[in-house]
């Protein structure tokens, strides 16, 4: 998989709905159809392999993960999840097994959101849960979302063919590697997830006056990245400031308008990400936030638009998923820590459809997103175990 | 001429070499022919427009500034002094005159810089000025400069044909708007240039390391963002110190990667564009500010690099030419107001091969470099006459 948009050594670019991620969605189609699965590819782009269980009538078990990827990414984060899915599945059915439920392996569409700066869309458009004007973002060559799925070969007007009624989904397993350095520090291969922090996505857009950069005077410049600076730091500020929590504050995109050295800043838009597993400090550091956008507007002469593009509240795993994975452990030889999520998963989403399990995998210095992200094959294959037996308890 | 690159009801964008640039160019080589000048565009693409002299040994007096744009720009700029020069040359010949020297119309290519972040390419180009590897320098497309001439028709390795040798020039007169608000509040439409202050242009680049902006804590991130946020603030806090001193200060351009929501920023490049008629208040401004990127580096645990692409000092209009444009304006019936000029101009290059003298035009609000760039046309052909006349007592 690592070879489809390679770059660099060991980095993978597989933006949503691209070329290189239908390569990767028609990759891994190819291998569910291998293990005997029934594969299509939905008008979401989302990737399902489904294995048809004795009783028609019993609801699905999904498992899986995404396996599109940023665009300066890693080989392994959630593209562990759908081909471990996918190993479990086949080494059922290579051992003769046919469950009673339904299992479907699904790779999302979209996890990342980082092509048009909105995530999980896969794993909404599944569930009725996009919002108004979602097709109408664009990236950053001005492509609208409804014109890539097109290109990808995806129908929207016929969105409604492809969403599942939530009451047919029994519940949802996910691998997916950690992307933080709990499990390292305790030098344990694999973690069972207790819930996912709420990411709050934010997006600013400061409007002050272009002028010539040699001219106006210092007095009255109205420059719209000395605003943004301003603020950038107040959000690294106030996500440091209590040092014992995990709160993380990241300004991770920015553009600036008409972006010349001899111009003074007209406009300057960029994204603010701040989570917390503590939604009450989170929403504390965001009123402050606001305040201090606020403040630096009116004193450099700025206007400005705050759009919300994501908030979400702390969800909690299934208690009962958990003490299966637990047990399964246990018979492994292993006694997994149990640690929260920072990041949002497609889990996420499917918290709201079903109960939910999730187990991590030890990542290199907690690094990921990045292409010198790394877990070692005999932690994959450990999780990867984990999620087989936790799926044999639950058929 | 606005009609070329047109953006929006008063803008105009002509990037340097572009198809806009061309058609400008074009146009007044056409317009050039019809005043009866022979007009030819050389390999740097600057446009000449050529009135014979009866003294064939005689030195040439230049006439002219510049029609490319700022990406947001407006219709005025240089566009005036290209098109002034033309109307008093035209006027010239329409009387059937025949100056003692060669008289040469001149549309300098790629003034602005904004393209490859390196402006006064054709000026320099005319007069062996080119730096080492300027033509591998890319605009944001990637697009090397090479690259954009050879699309423009011009032959990069014919440039020694097109350059000219300083001792046969004897002058250089430039018509432009002022950019600023020193005419506007005296209630003068037009000033006589006393010098141009010397830009300090630099380019910063920070090095952090990516990670996921949910999960690596804030204690251990090297966010060059974050870094480049306290530079900006100190830029302009830095040129805003001495309320009383003519000092600018500007952040124009940044460039983040990857660029993405959810993602710690990696890398920041970003221009600091520094002015100061007083060189000496520059250089120790420049000075605190290379101490604090070295801090602020430090402190993020980032790696940075600092290129120098542009350091010029303050050059002084010709005493001489300055005279007989204040005899003649007292002719017109004016007493313009004698200023600096803060932005800089082709006359800053020309000031290194020969006398030079400058008039500027009054700008509404001092907006320049934005489509709101204003100036009227009885100013423009108050500037213009003082031109014409200028002209006619150095010939």
């Amino acid at each position: 998989m690592s070879k489809i948009g390679r770059i660099g050594e060991t980095g993978v670019s597989r933006l949503a709905h691209s070329e290189e991620d239908k390569l990767a969605v028609l990759k891994v189609k190819s291998w569910m159809e291998e293990a005997g699965l029934t594969a299509r590819i939905d008008h979401f782009e989302n990737l399902i392999g489904r294995l048809e269980g004795k009783d028609p009538n019993a609801q699905i078990l999904m498992v899986g993960s995404h396996i599109d990827s940023q665009p300066y990414g890693g080989r392994y984060d959630g593209t562990i999840g759908v081909l471990g899915a996918l190993e479990a599945i086949q080494t059922l059915k290579d051992k003769g097994m046919q469950p009673n439920c339904t299992i479907e392996v699904i790779a999302f569409a979209d996890e990342e959101g980082s092509r048009f700066n909105k995530g999980l869309f896969g794993v909404r458009g599944l569930f009725g849960r996009l919002e108004e004007g979602e097709l109408q973002r664009t990236d950053k060559n001005g492509v609208t979302r409804r014109e890539a799925l097109v290109a990808f070969g995806c129908d929207p007007s016929r969105f409604k063919e492809s969403e599942y009624d939530p009451e047919h989904i029994y519940a949802f397993l996910e691998l997916h590697i950690e992307q933080g350095t709990v499990l390292e520090v305790m030098d344990e291969p694999i973690g069972i997830v207790t819930g996912i922090s709420g990411p709050l996505w934010l997006t600013v857009e400061l409007t002050g006056f272009a002028g010539h950069a040699g001219s106006v005077p210092m007095q009255i410049r109205q420059d719209a990245l000395v605003g943004a600076a301003k603020i950038i730091t107040a959000v690294n500020e106030l996500a440091s400031m209590d040092k014992d929590a995990p709160t993380v504050g990241t300004v991770g995109s920015l553009q600036v308008f008409p972006d010349s050295r001899n111009i003074i800043p007209e406009k300057v838009s960029f994204t603010i990400n701040l989570r917390d597993i503590d939604e009450k400090r989170r929403d504390l550091i965001e009123r402050k936030l606001r305040d201090i956008i606020g403040e630096t507007a009116e004193e450099h002469q700025l206007t400005y638009t705050l759009i919300e593009d994501t908030r979400s509240e702390p969800r909690f795993c299934s208690k009962d998923i958990m003490q299966i994975m637990r047990n399964e452990s246990r018979k492994m030889g292993l006694q997994p820590p149990e640690l929260k999520s920072g990041p949002f998963h497609d889990s996420l989403i499917m918290s709201y459809i079903c109960d939910y399990g999730m187990i991590f995998v030890r990542s290199k210095d907690g690094i990921s997103h990045n292409p010198e992200e790394f877990s070692a094959q005999e932690d994959i294959s450990l999780g990867t175990e984990l999620l087989y037996r936790t799926i044999l308890k639950m058929i």
